[in-house]
Order: structure tokens, then sequence, then C-alpha cells
């Protein structure tokens, strides 16, 4: 035994698992949680618990939601007539802090990965295509990620939905904004070229 | 709003009060706590609390504990003539992994610092003074972190115990292991320099 108590060793090994932290942090976090007051501990804990017995997905668009449908999903003042599918549920987080993106989305829940078993059925693609079918929905934005899975999750759907009657559109890859260009490597430089635009 | 659950801004901000954890790690974990298995995430909360409610102090010596006294103070393996006295339990668990020393420990969970109140009597020093004439120790070595506070409490330690046919010692400073001198600042150096020994 490391530490001088196996409920202390269960937590380091716990918070090891955790993206992120490694195990010199996990020892941190654990004596810290040691240390604070009990309130504090056990408000984490109970943190925890909640969000796996409280929080579901929202049928409508597979985001994480406590509401049938979720917040997003109900909310009058979103564009009914725009959609924006996307992996993850913090990819939703990522793009409301923008403030660019008023309409609706649709969550993932991962990318075609066919060597794990991810295929078109895992991640319901007939379930959004049957949503856009029913909804009126103008524009399709693909906010996949701009890798090997989320590209070729990109591409199923443009296929998927292609008869739709709906416009398709997938987010630019190009430089982030911020950094030089010679912290891009070539096949993003080759998508900027690709993609650049009047000035 | 910034995350469509109340329940997953409870928890993001509960995560980001760790030590070492950012906004950005503390959504990342939240997110990963939502995704894993609901058995994996509620063996983190299980943990956590356990470790709150399970653990105290050890009677003899003020480290974490399960039994009392703990299983070091308990271990009739352990050198009884040697004592070290530390700050904290995780410097315990930093001692233990040198294997290099055999004895006893004493856990202050603390070091002097008037300003915010922790004087002698919250870090219990008569109690190690007590602790120290009553057993049959030869050495007491101090091992308080090389900062101001530690400092101040191993003088205070020092003072404590003179007199008590103890020999006292305080671990040595100087410039880490593998580090380059340079990186070294000059207060550190001038405690290698006073430390110097024979080759």
């Amino acid at each position: 035994m490391q530490y001088s108590s196996q409920y202390l060793e269960a937590l380091v090994r716990s918070l090891s698992r955790l993206p992120g932290i490694g195990g010199k942090t996990a020892q941190r976090i654990a004596f810290h949680l040691l240390r604070v007051p009990t309130e504090e501990a056990l408000a984490l804990a109970r943190a925890i618990e909640q969000v796996r017995t409280k929080v579901g997905s929202c049928r409508e668009c597979g985001n994480i939601a406590e509401t049938q449908p979720c917040y997003l999903c109900a909310d009058a003042k979103r564009d009914r007539t725009l959609l924006c599918v996307v992996e993850q549920p913090s990819d939703v987080v990522l793009i409301e802090r923008t403030g660019q993106f008023r309409g609706l989305y649709h969550v993932l829940r991962g990318a075609l990965a066919p060597a794990e078993g991810i295929g078109p059925e895992q991640l319901g693609l007939e379930r959004l295509r049957e949503r856009v079918q029913a909804a009126a929905f103008r524009e399709v934005v693909v906010a996949t990620n701009p890798t090997g899975p989320g590209e070729a999750t990109a591409h199923a759907i443009a296929e998927l939905l292609a008869g739709a009657g709906v416009r398709i559109t997938r987010i630019a890859r190009g430089v982030p904004v911020g950094a030089d260009l010679e912290l891009a490597d070539s096949v993003t430089l080759t998508r900027a070229l690709e993609g650049r635009k009047e000035l």
C-alpha cells in the first residue's frame, strides 16, 4: 500500500483515470479533498452523482438534457430552419460560446469508426435523416471534427441528406486565428488556401 | 446558463475548485464523467465520500488513518528511536517513497503562520514535546518545508525540544538532483554551499 489508507488509495486510483489528470495531480487532489471542509468534498461527490442520475439525453437532438425536450430545443427564439450537427455535447457548448449560431443542434455522440464498431446505426444517422425530412430546415451545418472520423461522418451525412432539399454545409477548415502560419500543418494550410475568399 | 444542465454546471464549478484544475480541464472531466459507464462515475463519487467518512487522524502521529493507531505507528518493524516531523500527510507519502526512512512520523497538519492564526497551539507542538519526552527517540528529523513557515516551525521545534536529550536534525537544503545549477535560485545555492561535504 502506497498510502496509509485503502480509501485514499482507491480515490487516487479513481482520479488518475480522469482525462488530463496524471498520478501526481491525482494525489494532490486526493489530499486536498481530505483537507477541505467535509461539506466541500461531499458537494463534489454529490455533483458527480447527480449529473449521472438526473441528466439524460434530449429525445429531439441527443444533447444532454434535464427536461424533454432540452432547453435549446424548447427555446422558441431559436431559428428552426437551421440545424448544426456535432459529435459531442461539449461541441454544443463551444459553438454556443461563439454567439454566432442561433439554430438547433443534432448531437451524434460520436463519429464513424468502423474499426471500433461505430457505424451509421450506432450514430443514429437514420434518425437524423427522418428529423431533417420531418422539419423545415433550410440548412444543415455539419460541424463534426476536422479529423478522419469526423470527415467520414460529414461525408456520410452529405450522402444521406442528398435529395432532401436542404442546403448542406461544412464548417471552414483553415489556419487558426491568432497563431503564426508556421505553426499550421500543411494539410490545414492546403484547406486554408482552398477556402480562400475575396478581401 | 453556460451548459444545458444545472447539474453539469454545478459539477464543472465544483471541479474547478480542485488544485491544478482550470476551467477547461474541469469541463473536459465533467463531460468525461457524463460519457463513461455510470458505474465508473459513481465509483469516483463513492471514493470521495468514503475518504471523508472513513478516514480519520492517528491519535499517535496525526497522520491519516483508518485504524487507531495508524498502520505505520502499529508496524513493529519500524525503528521506534527515530521520529520524522512533517507538515502534511502527503509528505509522509513522499518520504516513504524514498525507502530511506524506517522510523515513525509526526504530522503537524500545517506550519506556523501567525498572520493566519496558526500558532504552536494549533499545531499541537506541546503534544509533540510530550510524545518525544515519553518515548525513547534518539533523533528527531525535522522535515517541514524549506519555506518561511516551514523554517519557522523547524526553529520552534528545535527550541521546544532543547534539553529533551534528543538529537534534532533538519533535512538538507541544496540544489535539486537532476537540474542545472542555473535553475536554482540564489538562496538555495547559498544553502547548498553552506551544506557542502567532502567528496
